[in-house]
């Protein structure tokens, strides 16, 4: 059933993100203030795949939860780009290779209960290597991981990043890696 | 590589949600404000698993994304609260049922570049159906869904709920169901 929505007040506003309460009534009567953040611009990730190298990722640090994991390349959605134009940007910007053809897997909100942020999912055919990445401020290196390997460290809860997570697990659950 | 923090400033503060500029300095020299926002009370999931029923899930709009779509039990952690106790509770509440031996699946941040929140999965061994949920709004209806239909489902994009889909995924790429 439809919670009832009776407006939104906007808290605090930027090009990036948004954050506002919402007069919310509940089905038994109850109502409440609910918070919300509205982030205008998606995201977008890809795995990229080599049959014999694996799959292409960074190793990078997040500062806000001061955590390093693997990755793979993803990023915002710049405004006149597609979301593939946008992942096949990131995946260069970051990794310094050229992702094969881009094929998408889903669109999906990492946080539903509060933001109605958006992350679009593909894979890519291989990739050939252009140079240096031009965002190599962005990870510490970059690795092609085998499958297997992949799998483990997954399964380890070594990759604490949704995106990648969620386009990884995908990608082993579907059989396209 | 680390981003330099030279400091955060909280443009907006609330017990569910606090929203901060950070003072950030790139490797390469660049400095600009990075919005961050901190979620102090984490959430948790669960996959339940019956060997005959399928999953259970709920099938609920939210506002929010103005969306409908299958989702897991899920719900925040009380303060004194261990996540599995949240997660039991939040089966409970949501659906009427009552968990059977919860195993925990892995711990993730949904969106890594702009926020600290915090999502636990767990899968649980069957569940014995209580009553009807005391949360009774938070859906529209709760049904066992077969496990070749939740594959399907998840495949045609219409599980877009992010706690939902990923913990659905790590159990359909390591075989939990």
């Amino acid at each position: 059933m439809r919670w009832v929505n009776h407006g939104e007040t906007v808290r605090y506003d930027s090009a990036w993100v948004r954050l506002l309460t919402a007069d919310i009534e509940l089905p038994d009567g109850r109502r409440f203030d609910h918070h919300l953040i509205r982030m205008p611009m998606p995201a977008a990730g890809v795995v990229v795949l080599d049959p014999d190298r694996g799959v292409l990722m960074l190793w990078r640090h997040r500062f806000i939860s001061d955590t390093w994991g693997w990755e793979i390349p993803a990023g915002r959605i710049e405004a006149g780009e597609t979301a593939e134009e946008g992942a096949r940007r990131e995946v260069l910007e970051e990794t310094g290779w050229e992702p094969g053809a881009l094929t998408a897997l889903t669109s999906y909100h990492p946080s539903a209960g509060i933001s109605d942020q958006t992350f679009h999912l593909f894979v890519a055919a291989g990739a050939v290597e252009v140079g240096p990445p031009a965002d190599w401020f962005e990870s510490e290196r970059v690795e092609w991981i085998p499958v297997a390997r992949v799998r483990e460290v997954i399964r380890a809860g070594q990759i604490g990043d949704g995106l990648s997570l969620t386009a990884l697990l995908w990608c082993l659950a579907f059989d396209e890696i």
